[in-house]
């Protein structure tokens, strides 16, 4: 048991020494140096949370709200401290993915495709 | 890089020996090969399912549904192989959150509660 522990502990140091998280740090770093920066990142994750939100509970998306975001999604994008936050956020989160997937593939074994199985 | 993904395989062949799933293993090779346990195990996870994905739907969960569930709740715990296949995917679940607790850890340093964010 304490291995796994262990493993995951070193697997902890690996992720935080990844350029993945690096190339993060120094894009969040310049966003927050940034205060304009940060309140258009600011205000679009509220706006995508809010949308989210609503997707999970089965409430429906207007056209105007979808719209809006879309217009939001695009202002955002001219910006390149957060474009680059988010390109930064997306490597991230295609690691994490990954490292999970490799974690879990003995349930997946058990299970066949885990995408049909809560755990 | 490859040295995330390498320490990853290494945990992944950890959970794979941990005690958390060779007793998983064993509880539902216990459960498969007791045909009424199987039905009755497949039955619960069905009718659970269905209230997730209610819930996730943000539909009402009628008094009934629920009265519904509770009683084959408590009827699956009597069977002791459902049972212990039910704990051991208890403890599973526990590993797996622990683990994943643990790799994201830098990503909580860098954001603060990682319940607020997406990652």
């Amino acid at each position: 048991m304490s291995n796994t522990y262990d493993i995951a502990n070193d697997l902890e140091r690996a992720v935080r020494e990844s350029d993945e998280f690096t190339q993060l740090k120094e894009a969040h770093k310049a966003v927050e140096s940034d205060p304009a920066a940060q309140q258009m990142f600011a205000n679009f994750r509220q706006v995508q949370m809010s949308l989210q939100e609503k997707q999970m509970n089965g409430e429906q998306i207007s056209e105007d709200e979808a719209q809006k975001a879309q217009q939001q999604f695009q202002l955002v994008q001219q910006n390149q401290e957060v474009s680059a936050l988010m390109a930064a956020e997306q490597k991230m989160s295609v690691l994490i993915s990954d490292l999970n997937r490799i974690i879990t593939k003995p349930l997946e074994d058990l299970y066949g495709n885990p995408d049909n199985n809560e755990q």
